[in-house]
């Protein structure tokens, strides 16, 4: 028996998530039919992180143990014939027993994607939120700033999580502007871009809901920190909509 | 009666192409379809780029006349609520009347966009062409640049087009790479990008057929000239698929 860690991208636009629901296909489960069906044997992966539904992945992480003469790194190759076109494994190696993508420590890295002018745009609108008010990415970068570090996160957590500590370190956080001027001279493709030891349940879309605020001028940058510090979900500002959001990696 | 210019972005996956056709439905009656429907009478738009089935575009242009009191700049708004979600009007004026957006002397940039990874990756396989062995973007540049200038593009013509004269001028010819280290440290993002006064058939798909050929090093970049000098279609790589290509921009 080994033990198989693979690296899974995927577009979460006709997915209710990466855990099964009642409602709808879950990525886990178009994994498990797969793997499944190439070993032969009913397979269970096991993911690092739960992401909702409509949210993509670069790297996502699952695990699943089999007996499978198949080398582990040729898993990704004979699953991606296998997998719909909507998701496709990265890499695929063999871990430790023990290694468990949940519980063992890591660092995530989410982006979140603003496609920022006047009209919607169809190459955009499957991976960004489109917000047609103009947005100063200079007042949300300075605004991320005040993220970094050992804090309670409990204002950007959403109310019903049932997380005791909701302590988390986020070791970067910053917000780029790509100019889009073909398109407008307003034109702008937004990205917050966080790393950090654990995110809380919706934290990244909450945070993204607060630092476009940030960027409407709503509050000065500073106020960041009293947002934090208010430890209360109404300080912070909306959730903001799942397509805009990808886990990018997660490092062990 | 005034004549009015759109600007259009769409995502090409799901239609058989600007122009109607037997197969599928067309970008073109879609529009028709919404701008018949917003002015109560029967319009048929003129496009300036009949592209092919799957190919995208960024900023397409086509012309209709109306008696709609709706100003000029209002009907981007009035349309993007009735068009589909993967079709957008990003622009909206009134021109000249003797305007024809097909006849009128224009630049045209083309991208020609490839995946190039072991695996394929969900989060590109629309708008990209997933191109798996190793491209030397550098090998690519260089036989880009012999394409700048004025030349009989025949070479790069498919076969059973009916125009005559095949000579054109490409303004500015670059091939350029984005790291996807996050996924690999070999895997790119590959822009192959195209300015000119016009395009033939199929022209720059199969430059990008070409080119992906003189980035595995099957040819040495300056063969390019020879390969323009036959003139002859067979001297030229492969046409490469239409997810690939999006129409950027025209100039007029």
């Amino acid at each position: 028996m080994k033990r198989i860690m693979l690296r899974v991208s995927y577009d979460g636009t006709d997915y209710c998530g990466w855990q099964k629901q009642s409602n709808g296909l879950a990525v886990e489960e178009a994994l498990n039919r797969a793997i499944s069906e190439l070993t032969g044997t009913d397979i269970f992966v096991a993911g690092a992180s739960r992401t909702d539904a409509g949210v993509h992945a670069l790297g996502n992480v699952a695990v699943f143990d089999t007996d499978s003469p198949i080398p582990a790194d040729k898993f990704s190759f004979a699953l991606n014939q296998r997998l719909p076109s909507d998701i496709a494994v990265q890499e695929s190696c063999e871990v430790e027993p023990d290694f468990h993508p949940r519980y063992c420590e890591c660092v995530k890295t989410y982006e979140y994607r603003i496609y920022n002018g006047i009209h919607r745009n169809p190459l955009y609108s499957r991976f960004t939120y489109h917000f047609h008010h103009p947005l100063d990415v200079r007042l949300m970068n300075e605004a991320a700033r005040y993220l970094t570090g050992e804090h309670d996160f409990a204002s950007f957590c959403s109310a019903g999580a049932q997380v005791k500590n909701t302590v988390r370190t986020i070791y970067d956080a910053a917000v780029e502007s790509l100019s889009l001027a073909e398109i407008s001279p307003d034109t702008q493709l937004i990205t917050i871009r966080l790393r950090g030891n654990g995110f809380l349940y919706n934290m990244v879309r909450i945070i993204a809901g607060t630092l476009i605020r940030a960027g409407q001028g709503e509050f000065a940058p500073e106020h960041m920190s009293r947002i934090i510090d208010a430890a209360d979900r109404s300080a912070a500002g909306p959730t903001a909509p799942p397509q805009g959001l990808t886990l990018m990696k997660i490092e062990y």
